[in-house]
């Protein structure tokens, strides 16, 4: 069996990570925070297959993702199948199939995997994992302003510093307002559109020659307006009939709002910012890393209130955002914010030769029953050899079992960080642990 | 855009599952015992994607799901990718990569969804999600043991009694060291195994004559041999130079040292166990519903000391089971032990009209500092259809909140279920839910 194999690859398949229990134990803190503070804010957790009919996108229009990016294949029985290459076409699925007994206001979050057929790079990965958080059902602003505030207390909770990333929001309808009193309308619209979604990744100089071929004479204008950062200068630039519209009233009370809840919170108005050029319908905000080391937004979302279209349903009202965590993990190790994590396992039972089996599966059983997990070392490998082993493993104590321990029923307890050696009966030593945790 | 989508399906992929969070918070149930008594004895969790080179697949002989059950295509750049029927090959594959660095004995344990493709039918579905936990790096009978009792303690946590599972085990050396002695080699061990496997599903008559098929003269001896289900008589029942076989050793012990460390379980000796007929090369065991409902083991495991062969590397001795989350499912339905759940969330702000979304944040913010979940209705629907979402999504408390709760600081907490009322101060009604859970 084995000749014919002496090529075969220990590597993951292109784009995708190994989880190594050290990964993995990063990828739980990671979600464990997300899972806490969603909940937190009345969220629960929904699931879905990554297979999905591929119909499901190629119902969506407007998305080079579709074509050229997803995975789609057919199965042996002709079913063309596609892997999910986002949450939101399944959510919308899930919400049409039971609309009806739905008990909406629904919070949803969801931490799905998604795959996007890609050049692996710096924070782009063939498959991620993507928080998925929404608010169904509410048309008013308090939703909009609720799921920034998610966003902003998930970053605080990672460990971020406020002044370490900053959101900027803004509003379609104000930008599709802007440009119908211009008269920029249609194809001139979506052109208008997809280079201001570019206009991070351009040089000035691009960016103003480009509006200019697209609207000509009417560019100075815009760009003058656009570049303007604050809030009042940008109203106050605004032609007359617009700097009451409702658009502006919604991102005012955005702003207020979320600043209100979250006192310290870096946000600002961005009249740049568009979020995709695909389904957002009102306001719409970035997180931003503030170092410079990340131009690209690390997240961000916004209102979809079309999100059943595609099912022929009417509207329902729909806020969201969605986080991946390839670009999150590199936000953290930019601004040292990785957390030092140790086994799940807190001590390993290290045996020397010849001691009772019996013995060492009841001192396991009783640290077991006391709440704290325990390994038990039985490779027979030499006392110094199973201490190592415990180590690379990162479990934090180890308690060696001999002839001295058997007899007495007493055990040393080490902190193989600090060599600390704590000598007692097993429950003074499992309430020893437990005070530490 | 709609017109042409009138027929989108709302059903997930063939074989495959929504999680609506209901559903959700089973699964979520279901795999916080799984993690939590595996991680008692130590057990870390790793994970990969499911995405896989199929090659490695391919690589395996001898079964018959990498050729008609896998899902397998080329991605766009040409690579054939498999979605992991099994997390097996994953594992190997990834501790012959790092096999030098690893912390041996290595206790492993992961959750992944496996993909088969076979017509959906009860207990097997396209998707399911199987844990999979492995002890590698052990030779010595105590790792068996160890691997039978925490799956027996998964299913002890899981909520069964002792009366509603039976562990059968068996030794694949034992039946080898048999056969070779009776001259059953090559081509008629592998026929007489897959028939063995397969006894279960048959009738005794069919059985009879199959075995007489391939063996002759000699099956009347064998037959009687595996009737045997009570070890002493079986050993009795073997030709003298087998009685006291290395493998009848690490039968008896496995006996003793699982039941010495789990004194009521429902254990026994199994000689027609085969548990498929591929990997395993030492003691196997399979879990069985004793109610009669389900024939087909729960699910089983066993040692595999050839793990790595694929990969050209020597042997590591691994035991390990697979449980599936379908079948699991199916057994606790079937005795009455689905967990009644309700929502992570524990409060609904249920908002008269006009009262003020600050006040609202304000209260919500300092219930959820409280450590509660807390969720708010925003709808602006009728307070009665507020607190019906609340109830139809398991939110076990509602308070609302109009003029009085505003001048007064002081609310009624209302429990769903009960009827009962509790009026108080925030910080006492924190104190109030926090007792109650």
């Amino acid at each position: 069996m084995s000749e014919n194999n002496k090529k075969l690859s220990r590597e993951p398949y292109k784009g995708t990570r190994d989880f190594y229990p050290e990964d993995m134990a990063f990828q739980k803190w990671l979600f464990a925070k997300m899972r806490e503070v969603s909940e937190s804010y009345g969220y629960v957790e929904y699931g879905a297959s990554p297979l999905e009919p591929a119909e499901l996108y190629a119902a969506k229009t407007g998305e080079e993702i579709v074509n050229e990016q997803t995975y789609t294949f057919e199965d042996r029985g002709g079913r063309k199948v596609t892997l999910r290459p986002e949450m939101t076409p399944t959510v919308a699925r899930m919400i049409a199939a039971r609309r009806r007994e739905l008990p909406f206001p629904l919070r949803w979050y969801s931490i799905p995997n998604v795959f996007r057929y890609e050049q692996p790079q710096k924070g782009r990965l063939r498959e991620h994992y993507q928080l998925n958080v929404d608010l169904f059902g509410v048309k008013g602003i308090e939703a909009d302003i609720e799921i920034i505030s998610v966003a902003y207390n998930i970053m605080k909770a990672l460990g971020a510093k406020d002044e370490n990333f900053e959101i900027r929001i803004n509003n379609r309808k104000l930008l599709l307002a802007l440009n119908k009193h211009l008269g920029i309308t249609g194809d001139k619209y979506q052109e208008f559109s997809k280079l201001l979604d570019k206009k991070d990744k351009m040089e000035s100089g691009e960016f103003e020659k480009k509006l200019k071929d697209i609207l000509g004479g009417g560019s100075a204008f815009l760009l003058g307006l656009l570049s303007t950062r604050d809030l009042e200068s940008f109203i106050g630039g605004l032609p007359k009939d617009l700097q009451e519209h409702e658009s502006i009233k919604e991102i005012e009370e955005v702003l207020l709002g979320v600043k209100f809840n979250n006192p310290k919170i870096n946000v600002k108005f961005s009249p740049t910012l568009m979020r995709g050029f695909d389904y957002y319908t009102g306001i719409v905000f970035e997180v931003f890393d503030t170092s410079g080391e990340n131009k690209r937004s690390l997240f961000g979302g916004g209102r979809y209130d079309e999100l059943l279209a595609i099912f022929d349903e009417e509207e329902v009202p729909a806020v969201g955002f969605g986080m991946g965590d390839v670009t999150i993990r590199d936000f953290l190790e930019t601004h040292k914010l990785l957390p030092k994590l140790e086994s799940s396992t807190k001590v390993s039972l290290c045996l020397m030769e010849g001691v009772a089996p019996d013995f060492v599966n009841n001192t396991a059983k009783t640290i077991r029953e006391g709440g704290i997990n325990v390994s038990t070392d039985w490779s027979q490998k030499k006392i110094g050899d199973q201490i190592k082993s415990a180590d690379k493993a990162k479990i934090p104590y180890i308690i060696v079992i001999g002839d001295d321990e058997v007899k007495t029923n007493t055990f040393i307890l080490k902190n193989l960080a600090t060599g600390k050696e704590e000598k007692n009966g097993l429950p003074e030593l499992i309430e020893f642990i437990k005070a530490r945790n």
